[in-house]
């Protein structure tokens, strides 16, 4: 992988993505925007990857979109890719392939989120932060607006009331009141994130089945988009019918009536069944 | 009622169910499923019936799916109703059957309730638990997905971050975890948990309107499923209409008036306005 | 403006609208429902407002709807409108105009806020209350259903358990639980409210671009309404199109590079971009 902007690894079945411009505090370019989805689309495709932590080098965790191009920053549009004739939202299409990704995500927010930095976690599954994250939905302060789809995100993952609070101040706020308000799962000492993020990340991988996990990181996700239950259900009656009897599931119900530590043999990869939902409406190809 | 796995009556205008085979931890069965069922269609077609309280018979609430079938439990195909082809995941006809019930149902949570045993409490109104309760959403572990349409309900109730925690991992955790994550609303020591759960039915059905709170659970649970306000607005002009003039709405402005306790004359079973909504999309019966 | 039931005016572009019939707790009347729309009305037409504070005159917010009208008060039809037939709501009327309006509104409840006192708050932003608070979802208590679309509107702001335990029991609380479950950001002294109502619509004037604001509050309503996130990649892509280059833009970036206070010349009365989502089905012309 020849990333400039990032950094991809993959360890005891980990997969760290690092935002890696500690120079400009890790803002985003475009550059960068290709890198994340071609992350995700390498942990998606290994199935030693079982989860996958991203954090930022350096101070910062990402201080939102490079400002170098000055007051035109955001006027420049980016040729190829359009939504409805407009030029796509570079953040947008970062956020949607994190959130179709097959293996769960842990946010560890090391430093400052701001713009895009803060938005481009919203779609992971979980976020800690350490005692020196700040974060800021700054864009109303930029005379833009919130982008990277967190108007569907943010008011599901904190409530309409701290979303439009935080998104029509603009104001940049600590780690203390990102976890208040249920933006961040939990706060740690900044030497005790990482620690944390894999210990949850291991507490994945070493318990559970990645098909499981895939299947039901798109139940989930897909969930909050469904209209009634209903459609849960039969996603459900599918899914049940198609892993009930694989060898996952029987693995699994013979270790835990064993007391064993359970050996999942199927593979991600290969496996998934086709009941396993997409995203509804993925009209743009990402 | 000649029910063999769960228990039901009714004392003092409140129903309760108990599931009730505690040599296996109250493991939930497709006998206990329909027993289930057919406890709720009990209690909608008794107006004596304010509240309904769930609970289960000695230390466990219910310890989820009964793995005595071994390693093929959850490949065991049960015959007759298929949604979309696929046998229908048993959990969730009682999910859904709990989901449209017309009086209100409290989880009264007195120990372990895993797998099932936990999403089955997710339809309920309000959960309830002892501080003995302990809680897994374990089925990555057991190689399956989720199930009981839990993948709408639980990010609704406790967010996607905290149920994406709970689903991915399999971890079994303790009461205050999940009064932490919002998954039950108040954590009681074990003597104190069923007073407190009748305490919350009294409250409703000594003060209330039968028929507006059956109409308010329909309209709270589908307004959930909405697509937006207005579909609400139309519900509730509709609603307003047919009951602001109703014996009920009368006898309720009338006592307030007075200062005294409203007597309500109206029957669930018979005096339901039309506009009460149904859930949406129900295309399997339920 | 010949007010008669509420009182509005601005000052340093913040609005307030104060809802004044001391003598009666504020009660709503049809009055105060007409009165209320065209004061949302004014708020959006003026580009001196920046956001708009709600709270009300004397010891109470809003005591509910006037019951002077006795047994008979809500089966007093309203002339006029209809929605499917039916008299609309008026409640509803109330919040889908301030769901829809393009200012931020903080709702600074002041004491009693009770039935339509309480739902009519629900759309807006951020809801502050003072120690002296007291609320009451009492519908059920009096025969009828929970109005205002805020069968929409409150399991989205409080999460369905603690929806449906208020509207269940029809209780009134204080605004310790009021807080506790969220349906209030932060609750303060009696004679500090109002100063934090303010100095919260301040953070948003003095640092953020109005246009931005507007289209962001769109955004965000509307997003909590989508299918999914592609929507809002969509509505973003679209948006970050037409305000990227636009003078806003420009000024709140070179300002945030030169350190110093922006000065966005845009107006929300002429330079809203097409962009801006309106509601979605919004079939009765709020």
């Amino acid at each position: 992988m020849a990333f400039t902007e990032i950094e991809y690894g993959v360890t005891d079945r980990i997969a760290t993505v690092t935002l890696k411009r500690p120079e400009r505090l890790n803002a985003f370019t475009f550059t960068m925007r290709g890198e994340l989805i071609e992350a995700f689309d390498l942990a998606d495709a290994d199935d030693d990857v079982r989860a996958v932590v991203v954090t930022g080098a350096g101070r910062a965790f990402c201080a939102g979109a490079d400002l170098g191009g000055g007051g035109d920053t955001f006027g420049h549009r980016q040729k190829g890719e359009t939504v409805d004739g407009a030029p796509r939202d570079g953040g947008g299409t970062v956020a949607l392939r994190i959130a179709r990704s097959l293996k769960p995500v842990i946010g560890a927010v090391n430093g400052p989120a701001v713009g895009v930095g803060v938005t481009m976690t919203l779609p992971m599954d979980v976020r800690l932060a350490s005692e020196t994250a700040r974060f800021g939905f700054v864009f109303a302060r930029r005379g833009i607006v919130t982008e990277a789809a967190s108007s569907w995100f943010l008011p599901r993952i904190v409530g309409i009331a701290q979303a439009m609070e935080w998104a029509a101040t603009g104001r940049v706020f600590p780690a203390s009141e990102a976890l208040e308000g249920r933006l961040v799962s939990r706060v740690y000492p900044q030497d005790e994130l990482l620690p944390a993020a894999y210990a949850l990340a291991r507490e994945i991988a070493d318990n559970t089945s990645g098909v499981s996990v895939a299947a039901i990181r798109r139940l989930m996700w897909s969930g909050l988009s469904a209209a009634s239950p209903w459609e849960a259900h039969a996603a459900d009656s599918r899914l049940m019918a198609e892993l009930g009897g694989g060898a996952d599931a029987v693995e699994g119900v013979t270790a835990f009536l064993e007391k064993r530590q359970a050996d999942f043999p199927m593979k991600v990869s290969q496996d998934l069944p086709p009941g396993v939902p997409s995203w509804p409406d993925d009209p743009y190809g990402v």
